[in-house]
């Protein structure tokens, strides 16, 4: 089994999370970096739906992946071992989100991010994907510095829950709808939930999707793409 | 549609919830109340759940159950609808779990808990059941003065949730799998996941239950009226 490097996760001091989102965000512009926040339920499938994503685009772009968790370190190493790609664990010892300072140290782990290495801006990913604590509620209320937010809602979790987790539905930019595949065995309503996505984000991209077996994950591939050279190159 | 009671639950100023908890744990005692916290990923079927447990047992005991939810109040009316006992909505206003005072604010706001009604005693339920926001962090880091914590793990939201949300499973005392009838569809092992479980909680009783067909939920209501019945005549 692979190694990966772990950070500890140290509780933040800022008190304006706000201001030290912005200035995060405007230090990744400047270095050419694009941060994805993706946030979800437990279990709705994010680890495997990165591993898709991620094999899609890896040719194309440099990648590099942090997965927050409480304690364990079972992602990061998946995630490395199915992609190849730089991946780190960043525990946050119990707490149930990660902010932009938090964010930032996470960054700081990741080789080549935040200071030039031997390589010189040539080893800086274009792309960090975050993979936060799997939490309906609180990452939703802390900007982590990321250019664009996604969640994933999956099938078995039902339809309703924009109006039962507002705040999340309202931050992101695209919501993926996951485990598609079982979509005969569960009272989902896919019409009802994008209805219910759109009263809380009109402009929400909606993307359905199955990471098991790939279906759908060509076009979330695609929206990542074309938000990461938008953040590149204007 | 029915009316349900809301309560806007305040953010408690008690510093010492522990001591909080026990304190309302020991008024709970006194008035004969067993109060079970009931917790669960978003879309794992808390409701679905507590309304076949509930039309088991309330013909045998008399029940109260409390919905605590950021802002909507669907569940405490499909409550009061589908099983037609007293069910109140408690709003969080964004907060991400239930403290020992924010509970006892919503056993407040429940007819015949805290004071003695017209009827005395008679008025009040044997058995309230609060049904904790929906996320796997945060409620299982505050005691909410409950007699006992139960929670609900989901086929699919995988077998190794006992892995990376180790406070949950260890504070629970009974973990309810729900959705067994989808087994077929998920990587689930039901073996694995008992054995996670009994990693952080070598007492916890584990239930595997289908509350949409109803079956494995006899056990669990018989858990409970046995909980009960401890509590009130110990």
């Amino acid at each position: 089994m692979e190694n990966v490097k772990i950070i500890e996760i140290k509780k933040s001091v800022f008190e304006n999370n706000d201001r030290a989102a912005d200035e995060l965000r405007g230090e990744l512009k400047t270095k050419g970096v694009f941060l994805l926040n993706l946030m979800s339920s437990p279990g709705s499938g994010k680890t495997t739906t990165l591993i898709q994503t991620i094999n899609r685009l890896k040719d194309k772009i440099r990648i590099a992946v942090m997965e927050a968790d409480i304690d364990s370190d079972v992602d990061a190493i998946k995630i490395k071992e199915a992609t190849g790609v730089e991946s780190i664990q960043l525990h946050t010892g119990g707490m149930c989100h990660l902010d932009a300072e938090m964010t930032k140290q996470g960054l700081e782990g990741l080789n080549n991010v935040q200071r030039d290495n031997v390589q010189g801006t040539k080893g800086r990913p274009d792309l960090v994907i975050l993979e936060n604590v799997g939490n309906l509620v609180c990452p939703a209320e802390f900007d982590t510095g990321a250019v664009k937010n996604a969640m994933i809602l999956s099938v078995p979790e039902g339809h309703d829950k924009p109006l039962k987790y507002p705040l999340m539905f309202s931050i992101c930019d695209v919501v993926v709808i996951n485990k598609i595949d079982v979509l005969p065995y569960f009272d989902f309503d896919m019409e009802k939930c994008k209805e219910y996505i759109h009263m809380r984000n009109p402009k929400a991209t909606v993307i359905p999707i199955c990471a098991k077996t790939g279906e759908g994950v060509d076009i979330f591939a695609e929206w990542l793409l074309t938000e990461v050279k938008n953040w590149k190159s204007i």
